[in-house]
Order: C-alpha cells, then structure tokens, then sequence
C-alpha cells in the first residue's frame, strides 16, 4: 500500500546551540514522505519555487518517492526560519515566507487518487479539504495541524475534523484546540470534534494515544544528543503512516506498533541536522531499535 | 521484609487551582510510609513537635506503620506552606519553618538498626549520613534531594551518594545535580558519582531508570483530575519499595515492575489533597490500576 502525504516542501534556515545551516530541505511532507519511505511507497502533493534545486529533488528519488505530485510555479519556494533556545524544546520563527504557497490550490496527478492512506501534513485546512475531495478511496485519513491554524481557520479545521480518522498533534496545540489544560481532558473533547483517534505528541516525552475505548502512553527513546528537533513531528507521522501501509494492520495493537515506530523514526531525525540523518540511516538500524525500544519499555520479563 | 524511612514528617498548607488546605498531615517521610504501607511493614524515623495532633499519628498506626521512631521535641512541628499554579506542575514555596526538624539528630530504636531497604527522604544529607551509619545490616538504600541540598551542602550529599544503590531525583535536580542539560547525559554523570541507578521523576511525563547495563522508561498514569501533586514523588518512592520490599525481587524486571506501582500509587495520591488519597484507597484497587498500566503500555498484544 502507498501513502499520498500533501503539506510544504521547503528551504528551512535553523539555528540551534549545536550550529546551524541555510536554506536546507524542509516542510512536513519532505520529512514525512523521508520518514514513510523505509517502509512503504510515498507520493507527495506540494509546491515549490523556481530556486528549488534538483539535489533536493534527487533526495526524494533516491528514496523511491514519487514527486509527480510536487508542483513547480513561478516565484520562490516555502522558506522558514527558526532559532532554538538552549533549551532545545523551545524555538522561535525568526521568518516566514509563504511565497508560492500562498493561493496553492493541490491538484492530483490522476494515479494519486486512488490513495488509501492520507496523511494531510500541516498546511491551510482548505488545502487539506481540497485534497481530500480529490481522493476516491480512503482508508486511513489522518491530519496534523498546528496553532496558526488552530486561531485564524478554526471553522475551516473543524470541517476537515470530521472527516479524518485520526488527528496528530503537540500537546499545547491540543490544548488550545479544546480549552483544556489537562491533557486527557482535552484529548477527550477533540474525539467530539470528530477523529477516531487523537495522537498527542510530547517530543521528548513521549505520545499519547486516545479513542472513546483505550490509552496507549508510551515514552520516546532517550538520546545523549538532539541536534535539532525540526521535523520530528513529521517524520514520526510519516514512520507510523508507513508501518501502517506496510503492515495493512489497523487493529489497536498493529496502530500501538505504528507509534513505536513512529518514535523510532522521529529519534533518528533530531541526531543530526535538517533530514541529513533520514537520508543516512538504513531500515535494519530503524528495526534494530525498534528492537531496543521494546527493552527500554518492557516490565513483563 | 520491613521498609525504613527517614524524612520529615509535617503540617502542609496548600493552595491549588482547586481548593485549599491548613496545616493538614505532610512531609516526606508520612507519604513515603503511607504509600509503601499497602505492600510492607514500615518504620518511621522523624520527629513532630507538641503541636502536632494524634489523629496524625493515628492515621499511621491505622496502617499499622511503625512511628517508634518518631520523636516529639518542645517546640513546632516542621511546616510548609506553597502554591500551585494553574499550570499544575509548577508551585511556589511561601513559607518554610523548620521548626523542630533544625538540629534533629535521628537516634534508631534499636530493632529499627537491622533494616534492610532504607528510604533516605529529602532531608539534610548530614541526616542521611547518620541514618545509615547507626543500621547494621544494609539491603538496599535510596535517596531522595532536593535542590537546596544540592546547592548548600554538596559536599556532604556526595558523601551519602557513595553509599546507596539508588537515588530518586526529579529532571530539573538532576540537571542542577549533573551540570547537564541532556537529562540521559545527567544520569550518566550521577551514576559516575557513586549510584547503581538513578531513577529521573518526570511528574506527568513518567520515569526514566538508568543504571550501567541497562534504561527503562515508563509514562506516568494519565488523570483526568490532578488535584494536588504534593507527595507524588515521595509516596511513588513508598509504593516502589514497598513492593520490592514485599517481592523481594530486585533483579531487572522486579525492579521495572516496583517502578510501575510506585507510579500507580503515586497516581492515586494526586487525585485528592494531601494524604486523603492514600488513606482510603485499598491495595485490590492498586492492583487493578497496576492491571490497567499494563494495557496503557502494551503494544505486543
């Protein structure tokens, strides 16, 4: 099974206390399709700029993801930049250019729409509802958003809630999302909204998982060294989307699994910088620890 | 097999988003013996003033919690006065009166001297120090501290740290403790300063337990309600050694599974103020919550 992930592909510009690098491959569906792809075949619906470089481009190829879906326009490409405090859980958008994002309306080469698991990645609820239009046969929808979107297009995410199975998100989006501080409150109350599942990401925490029958809590895996945390977000969707493609297993445990791998995936992206370790690291490291992540949580044995 | 604490044992007056509470029965060593009192025999080793009351102590001889070791002094009984914030995981310290606990000298009733898993609560190391010297026959030691020991007498807490297996610390004292902010960086530096582990407390967010072989790490019980925190860490320490007090299984796994009931008692004692919780919860239901933990983790099934 394929995954279609639709979301910014972009030149992000970080800095961390570890050092930093410009305008290198970023945006949600460059990490997520990086992170799906050691696991099942990726197509990804985008736009990019009249600077946006082959090399990064190849970086998709050599993974065998398939970029017909990425649409080049006049003017220049998505471009982020952040700036991590000391404490690496905390950052700051120093800038952000839309450029060729702004007014992008996704239009699917016709063999994407036959997609069965959807991820829509962090962009314009409108953008998310139009790209779920345009797909014939869905089996697993699932969303992330963030506060930008969350404060000025609320009716318009509110709409998309309802038709997803399951929403990704970081645990102070929740809570601006439903008005709760406590997390498995406000948890409880985005299931009202309309997804099956509710996914809260912790970073360096771990993740929670709800629906209206069971919790799953699991930690994520302790590193001596995060270089820089952007797109652990993405790219932990992108290892649970693709175990799930991979696996066809969609029973509580088969999705418990996904998250793990999902983790597993996410602490590969934080150890080095941009998708620099997502396009180093090989699927048997990614299974040896998974392996190591059952015995870091185990208790039975 | 018995457990020994030695830690204050005080009147609390808290503030929280919830409600409030003056002078009801605190202190380290009062949580730490009424969470491990469900699995084991405890001693108390302590001292109260004249004010303090009997249905206090009562409270522990319910439990069947051994206060021999308790000593009354002239004077006032230790008292604390904080405030919670509205982001719960968070308090401010209004007002500290040592009160008889400046000076106290612990002297050991005689069938106390042959304990074997001692709990060194969060008090002056020099206290710790004179705990252990007066036991003739050590199993297994923990500590606790906090950060004015860490900053005040650092010297003194290192010695008691080359004499105890396991030190129980929260993330932001490890980091004071280790002069690192990586927090498995932390451990590691602390494991070099004498302990075999060294168990992080994450308040909401879990446990991590390092040692040099081996890391294990746990999420905390997801709540709901987290009416007063005060005590979390310190009963989750009673319900740890109690129940490898009681198993008498310290190997690995027995040590993960201690870590889990301390995380299920601690859970309980949050739900209420200060020791309410923990006085009218039954062991059958901490086994039942010990049960669900399971399935909050599981992701093998």
């Amino acid at each position: 099974m394929s995954v279609l992930v639709v979301g910014t592909v972009a030149f992000d510009s970080i800095e961390t206390p570890f050092g930093s690098a410009e305008r290198i491959l970023g945006g949600s569906a460059s990490y997520f399709a990086l992170g799906a792809s050691f696991f099942a075949p990726v197509r990804v619906v985008g736009v990019i700029g009249k600077d946006f470089p082959q090399d990064y481009l190849d970086l998709f190829t050599e993974r065998k993801i398939d970029i017909a879906g990425i649409k080049r326009e006049q003017g220049d490409t998505f471009h982020w930049r952040g700036r991590y405090h000391e404490d690496i859980n905390q950052r700051d958008t120093i800038e952000l250019h839309l450029n060729v994002l702004a007014g992008f309306v996704p239009d699917l080469p016709d063999n994407y729409r036959d997609a069965e698991y959807v991820f829509l990645g962090n962009i314009d609820p409108v953008m998310q509802m139009e790209v779920l239009n345009q797909i014939r046969r869905l089996k697993l929808v699932v969303c992330d958003t963030m506060d930008h979107w969350i404060r000025e297009s609320q009716d318009e995410l509110k709409k998309v809630l309802k038709r997803i199975e399951m929403l990704v998100i970081n645990d102070s989006e929740a809570r601006l999302l439903s008005g709760y501080d406590n997390i498995v409150k406000a948890a409880r109350a985005i299931l009202r909204m309309g997804p099956k599942i509710v996914l809260i990401k912790r970073g360096e925490y771990g993740v929670l998982q709800f629906s209206d029958s069971s919790v799953f809590a699991t930690p994520a895996y302790p590193l001596e060294e995060v270089f820089d945390p952007t797109g652990a977000g993405d790219s932990f969707a992108g290892g649970l989307m693709g175990h799930l493609a991979r696996s066809g297993d969609s029973s509580e445990g088969g999705l418990r699994r996904a998250i793990v791998y999902g983790s597993v995936v996410a602490s590969f992206t934080v150890e080095d910088f941009g998708v620099k370790r997502l396009t180093d690291v090989s699927l048997p490291e990614i299974e040896e620890r998974y392996l190591r992540f059952v015995q870091l949580t185990d208790f039975h044995s």
